[in-house]
């Protein structure tokens, strides 16, 4: 590993308890790294994440999570595509949630969270997850306040659960500022090739675009235990947004630090004809 | 609803917080309702189930779980089978829960749990639960105490998120002594039509009794809050035991008070060729 790195992972890491103020939070990297730099890195990064993920998967014993959140068009579906695509498919199942259907609404919320987690060995990233219970539930009313309050309560039990039976979580905010969100869905509007992104509600979304802050500093205040952090991402120069994403899941895997299998055969034992 | 009804079943209710010492609690009923009278009366409750449960399904906005723990041979099939198959089986669901699979071990325990769990408008029954995970796991060392004493609260904070979100939870420990069991047992020995039910492992559970009868104790001094109660349930006059159940509950759907469905038409202004 490069000793040199070239920024502190853990600056981007939310403190547990402690809240974030996102209009005083960079949504774009200033730092010195170049985007060619990025990529030698990245690519680096994804050795190591390639490396962790087969032991992970040999060692069927515990498994990782990973979250993504952002606002509409901050780049969620190509953050991971380019981190998690090097990976072998077998071992990685990427979940988007979408709005529930009638039979997950048949059940309470974390149902069809609880579904989707990943099993021993393998790694679970939610495009969208159980945090849009506490956000878009939120800030349209889909439900009270006194309903979803209790939520970030439900959520923080429910993760724990996860890290006490094995499972490793991290999760990352997508940031961006209004700005930048203009430009990205004008893209989409002026591409063809982009018009299957582009939804109109994802303007009455934007123009609650101050309600979400709110929502996300409360999320990042509420449920950043220190089994289960939030990073906040500066995404808009999306080389640094990958990089940063991957480097923090390689460093979680590291830590997890899992062990191929003692075998259960003496190899020098056996004759293959 | 009959004024006189001959006990309260609230006296088997388990008090937030407050254990129960099973070698104290009589595992046969001995007041004076008679077995005749006791059927009656179980007519009774079943038409008042059966009444609560459609509505329950028409309204389709709760749901309710019910739990069966005991000892072996201490009857909860057959509980089951008296007190739920009056209702319409297409609102009820009896779960049985063996020993897991491997999908269901490469998973957190309460996964298959969830999973499970009733949909909005549905009763579901547990035979056999989540509790497990504190019972057997804990009295044959399945997980080392590190890894079940954390459980109970994990537990409760699943219970709270269920009933939270709109699952009434009654919890039923069906009670019997040491020797009730040797009987039942002996008698599924001495019946070659029974045979299928005895399993000679059942024997090194028995062995293990008093354990067992600790385990039992902390779950309910642990995981008795007001909303998922359990009930200590005498269990050696069937009769008794089917009557109390079913009248728990009644009374637990009662509470709910489901509503049907206010009309969207106007049934006057609708005219059938």
């Amino acid at each position: 590993m490069p000793n040199d790195f070239p920024f502190n992972p853990d600056d981007y890491r939310v403190r547990p308890g402690k809240g974030v103020k996102l209009a005083d939070t960079p949504s774009r990297y200033g730092g010195t790294l170049d985007k060619d730099h990025a990529h030698t890195l990245l690519a680096f990064e994804h050795q190591r994440m390639n490396d962790l993920q087969e032991r992970l998967y040999a060692e069927g014993k515990r498994s990782l999570l990973v979250v993504f959140q952002a606002m509409d068009a901050a780049g969620k579906d190509s953050t991971v595509r380019k981190v998690f695509a090097p990976l072998n498919a077998a071992g990685v199942q990427v979940m988007s949630f979408k709005a529930p259907t009638s039979q997950e609404l048949a059940h309470d919320y974390l149902w069809r969270v609880h579904k989707r987690c990943p099993s021993r060995g393998h790694i679970s990233v939610f495009n969208r997850s159980h945090y849009e219970e506490v956000l878009i539930v939120r800030v349209k009313g889909f439900q009270p306040k006194a309903v979803w309050k209790r939520r970030y309560e439900h959520i923080n039990c429910f993760e724990q659960l996860l890290a006490d039976e094995g499972t490793a979580i991290v999760k990352f905010y997508l940031h961006i500022s209004k700005g930048y969100q203009k430009e990205r869905l004008q893209r989409r509007l002026d591409r063809p090739d982009k018009h299957w992104k582009f939804n109109p509600d994802d303007l009455t979304e934007r123009a609650r675009w101050d309600d979400y802050m709110h929502a996300f500093e409360d999320v990042f205040e509420k449920c950043s235990p220190k089994h289960a952090p939030w990073y906040v991402v500066p995404a808009e120069r999306r080389w640094f947004r990958d990089l940063l994403v991957a480097r923090v899941v390689a460093d979680t895997l590291a830590t997890m630090d899992p062990q191929l299998p003692e075998p259960t055969f003496d190899p020098a034992t056996i004759t293959i004809d």
